[in-house]
């Protein structure tokens, strides 16, 4: 009897949920609490002030919906990506206040889009695959559905019925049918578009109860589990919640993650939809919130706009909703300190009584040593992020040998970055792109983003015969991903991970080796070891994208003074200005930079001769849409090729006391002492001490143990690599 | 008998304070009121604790006391840097704590410095006209005598008679005869270099008790008053304050003046030093505060590193010492917080008293629109710092006619630039220098500072027929200044200064008036009226140095793609790259770029044709010593011409939501409706509405009616200029 009780108690709470509004953005129950709670806590209160005077200024206007007609940046477009936001906060400010004007408001606009979108058509400024009708794109009009969705859900119970059916049938129907059926294929993409296109379907299936749309929302138009949410959840992250597009992609994805899972925990509790796949959305947070620099700005991997940065609205939300769904963590405080705003929901008012309590939050996000692998069954190679030292003084080595990463990768299999105190130091351009400027294509990725920054030479890996990996075919990179061999994090004296790929290039087999060394004294250094074996004779260039200015060379160059040409003619390599060259033969070639006040060197080995180069980016730009940074190029010639370079961090400038400290590199000698098959073994010396790196070229498990050398010299070591300095292993 | 009486105690007091130690830095009695402050305030405990662990490091080691060889960056130059700054702060800590380990490191280091000095010749880095002993140059030994004098007179009581006489016969006579007599007309220069020679002298003449140095510094070697410390607080500022040479070299010369004056006070306060020429000091830091940037950067008039704020040493001791001496000030107080740290004097105390109070501090300095005259008389010409806005979204117009600012001024009379919620719009390159980079020729100015920076197309003014002002010789420069025609700085809506010059070229009358307008509704922009008139025909460019990203044109240009060329060969065009051009008749010619997050626009109104260049520098520059850094350049021939510009500042771009506004300009057209001896006119349509200027060239009397325009159109108004917005003037 009890038990029948329970159950029928159940069915009554499922009924009451469906039939409850709101259930997207948050309860009845839960704006309860928020509205208690906002004199409490200063973070909330101020974030309520902000909200509340946008929207107060609007009550008493009349808001514009236009007929769609502007690209990305004008007037319409820029009109209705507000007008979501207005109804959404609105709807918000209706539950915490109890005002109906505020309701009003929204009905009011909701009507408006309920007389417009049944006539649309494509917008007239659609240029892609996926165009859409209130906006140039599809993605757009996805964005649109979510915050709509919801702010119709938060003001449902202030609408009278026959507004609600108006509102359901003109404003939502046809944009849910045109993305569902019109674009379906786009819909069940697997993609980052995928997730906002399945969150915006699903989020109005809960506001307006229509158990179609969160279906298709959850399991693909067709139904069949192939696509939709759920397979998003489990096709788009490695299981340690890497997403292949990228650090700058899943910053974009997680709002509609986590917006839809919110929404999907109050409405259909029983899919326990944040313990997923093992908590994958918790994982995707973190992951993400690790692939930052210490400023908070994502690492530009694949397209990339080096603005965003951790304090975007994506990252309160997901925060927010991350930290009342999987409980507290420091980390997400000290990163919902610096974005200063809180949702207006439960996680929102709980992390503003966690700042409120007074209790010291730590300066930076809990960096650390972490490996991430890529692929949904995490096989599909990875990318490592080694660091050393704290704080302001962290130093970051990125080594990307991922998979392609979708439409928004860039051809950069086994690419290395540096960042250091807060600075990038060896850098990725990003993408070619002035988001939300009209003036630049709409907003739109511009052609050099794939003409340029996504080509190999415009990253820090090397280039066979001035071709980008894989032929710059999109398809063709696809197919493949990069393998890693071996790594260490562990230790601070010493990191390394080594990554290889032969399908970059035919014929070819590049695999390279980056060690981040912190010698006893607290010296940081790389040390790269970039060993290229082919069928054939090529040209190779190993670039360094560097950020900084030209301090000293240790080789003598040639600048070009009255005239200067470009690189190259294709593949990127067109729009590179050539400032200078240099030709150097059996030497260690060196070249010091500065960026912010600490000096950085690179020390090449040349064994045989190379060409060095220093480039700008600017060549065949009509348009200046590129910004002009140098590289330093290093090109060989040869079949089986090595390039060992040493970037070493050193000194200090200090313009306010104008005193320069250790401004020239330690290095004074590079030796490649063994180069087989089996082992690489690189003799380094710095301030006259001996650097010793021994690696394995084949046999990479971890304890076999290795002798080589000759009589005069042996050396003796376990596992795929040893480093000793002065004689003593690392 | 009690006149007598005071007398005797006056005589007794001069004699005690002469006899005293210390004298210089502090005396006794000032030193035992901070050691008792020490606990109370945070940061004085801070400032007290960092050179404090600075100082311990020192405690028990040899300090090495090099013979000089190596130039600025290099290890000697560095050594001898940090020691006269580790004497200096030891000799603090003796007296903070009485702790005799203080008074020995001072003690053992000079003793080295006695045995060194005697044996001394010309550095072998020399190669300026004032070579120097200690360092390559005499400015540099002469930093020394400032810091290590204070030092000496600090730790005078922990010091034996015999090495007294060691120390002032062997470390300071060698030095300061150097200076005085083998270095005499560089110690009696009225200039910078002059102000730390004689604040070394003078301060070593207090710490040795020797009346003869300190007589040569306050009245030169001569002391005859024509050279020397008062002759240069006499010859070096105007009549308001304003530094001659700028604010950059201002911030470098605030110190030996505060030091030495500070000095002053204590053992020769009969010359009520701080009173001089009406506070003549209080005035000089007043005038270089107003000349920073809200970030606390200084305006980089003339030769000037950017790095360069107000949190610099020279500006923390200013202060600490003026608000000692001049009371309290609110303005400081703002800087002092943003420097976080004090003096271990009377003032920084009183300052950390202050901040530890917990009275709120406003966020930024009280930035005003103000005008300072140059030259002694102050009848030299001046720069006026037009301003519009407050706190982070403040505007700064700068507008330069002074005179040349001795060797460190640049060939730009009547120059702009323009600073905008702390960015750098239109821009002056400042200095080409790598200050204490060794690797950088030592450190010193580098051939492209005159060969570039401080040409007149490194800047924002005219040029006539691609060669400088005054054919860029100084000596000519120097003869004459620009002149102020006519201001009005005092309302927000309009502000306005006018300024001519007709000795920059011969038979060429350049007369430039910029007005800083605030349009109803808050729009800021310039107005820029360049009048020219010349006996015969030239080529004149106006350059715009911008900062920021080329968003459009509303012209058609010609790109350079593949192959680009220098602008120029001579005069600093050498240096410019051409990256493209474009050829325009009979319009209005608009160019929009992006800095930061704001759009700037620049519309210029071609009469009849004109040629526009983009170009960068970096051109003929073999040691990459060059930022590279774009022009927008407008290229007009003729006898007589005007450039119309209007600088408008729009919009918002905001790459975190990714919504641009108002990202095109305002502006539709302009029209010069009168050009005449008499009278300039110029219609500006923007956004539908008539802007319209007039302005007298000739009559400037402030009160005089004038009429002008045609039966249709008849304009009046009373003073030198006019502006009307919708028919209404403002």
């Amino acid at each position: 009897m009890i038990r029948w009780l329970s159950i029928f108690c159940l069915l009554i709470t499922t009924a009451d949920l469906q039939a409850q509004h709101p259930l997207t953005f948050f309860t009845k129950t839960e704006a309860a609490t928020v509205k208690n709670d906002l004199a409490k806590y200063p973070l909330l209160k101020r974030s309520y002030a902000g909200i509340k005077k946008q929207v107060d200024e609007w009550l008493d206007k009349d808001v514009d919906v236009p007929f769609p007609k502007d690209p990305a940046g004008g007037y319409t477009h820029d009109r209705h990506k507000s007008n979501y936001m207005l109804m959404f906060n609105s709807g918000i400010l209706y539950n915490l206040t109890g005002d109906a004007r505020y309701a009003l408001l929204v009905k009011k606009m909701l009507l408006k889009y309920a007389q417009l979108n049944p006539g649309l058509k494509k917008h007239p400024e659609a240029t892609s695959s996926s165009p859409g009708r209130l906006f140039w794109q599809a993605l757009n009009d996805a964005n649109w559905l979510v915050y709509t969705g919801m702010a119709y859900d938060l003001v449902y119970n202030g609408i009278a019925a026959a507004d609600r059916k108006a509102i359901e049938e003109g404003a939502f129907k046809p944009e849910v049918d045109f993305i569902t059926k019109d674009l379906s294929g786009w819909f069940n993409l697997i993609h980052n578009h995928g997730v906002w296109a399945c969150a915006g379907v699903g989020i109005v299936g809960i506001a307006t109860g229509n158990k179609e749309y969160v279906d298709m929302a959850l399991y693909g138009s067709a139904k069949d589990g192939k696509s939709g949410f759920i397979a998003q959840l489990d096709g788009l992250f490695a299981p340690d919640g890497y997403y292949t597009e990228g650090p700058y992609y899943v910053r974009y994805a997680i709002l509609p993650y986590y917006l839809f899972a919110n929404a999907l925990q109050h409405a259909r509790p029983e899919l326990k939809i944040f313990e997923h796949r093992g908590r994958i959305l918790q994982k995707a947070l973190l992951a993400g919130l690790q692939q930052t620099n210490i400023d908070g700005t994502f690492f530009p991997l694949n397209d990339a706009l080096k603005e965003k940065d951790f304090t975007t609205n994506e990252l309160v939300t997901a925060i927010d909703i991350a930290w009342a769904e999987y409980g507290e963590d420091m980390g997400l405080l000290t990163v919902a300190k610096k974005q200063d705003q809180v949702l207006l929901n439960k996680g929102g008012a709980s992390i503003a009584a966690a700042l409120t309590s007074g209790k010291e939050v730590p300066p930076f996000y809990p960096y650390k040593s972490v490996e991430f692998v890529d692929g949904v069954k995490g096989d599909e190679g990875g990318v490592s992020l080694l660091r050393a030292g704290k704080e302001s003084d962290l130093t970051t080595l990125i080594y990307k040998y991922t998979a392609h990463g979708l439409s928004h990768g860039h051809f950069d299999k086994l690419n290395i970055n540096l960042f250091d105190k807060g600075n990038e130091v060896l850098t990725d351009y990003g993408s070619v792109r002035f988001i939300g400027v009209e003036q630049k294509y709409g907003g739109r990725y511009l052609p050099e983003n794939d003409k340029y920054a996504s080509q190999t030479i415009a990253h820090n890996t090397l280039v066979v015969d001035e071709t980008s990996h894989f032929g710059g075919k999109e398809k063709e990179a696809e197919k493949y991903h990069a393998d890693k061999l071996f790594s260490d994090i562990g230790r601070s004296a010493v990191q390394v991970v080594s990554a290889s790929t032969d399908k970059a290039y035919k014929g070819t087999h590049l695999q390279r080796t980056v060690y981040l060394l912190q010698l006893p004294g607290g010296k940081k250094l790389v040390a790269d070891i970039f060993n290229i074996y082919a069928d054939t004779a090529h040209q190779y260039d190993l670039p360094f994208q560097y950020k900084g200015q030209v301090i000293h060379t240790s080789f003598k160059y040639q600048a070009h003074l009255n005239k200067m040409t470009a690189l190259g003619s294709k593949n990127g390599y067109q729009y590179l200005w050539k400032e200078a060259e240099a030709k150097v033969a059996d030497s260690l070639a060196q070249f010091t930079f500065l960026n912010g006040r600490t000096y950085y060197s690179i020390s090449t080995l040349v064994q045989d001769s190379a060409t060095l180069l220093f480039t700008r980016t600017g060549a065949n730009d009509p348009n200046f849409n590129l910004r002009r940074e140098p590289a330093f190029i290093i090109r060989k010639k040869g079949k089986d090729q090595s390039f060992i370079n040493v970037v070493e961090i050193h000194g200090k400038m200090d313009p306010v006391i104008e005193i320069s400290s250790q401004s020239y590199p330690s290095v004074q000698q590079i030796k490649l002492l063994q180069q087989s098959s089996d082992f690489t073994v690189v003799q380094i010396k710095l301030d006259g001490k001996e650097l010793l790196i021994a690696q394995c070229n084949k046999d990479f498990a971890p304890k076999t143990k290795h002798i080589t050398g000759n009589e005069g010299r042996k050396l003796e070591w376990a596992g795929p690599y040893a480093v000793w300095y002065e004689g003593k292993q690392l």
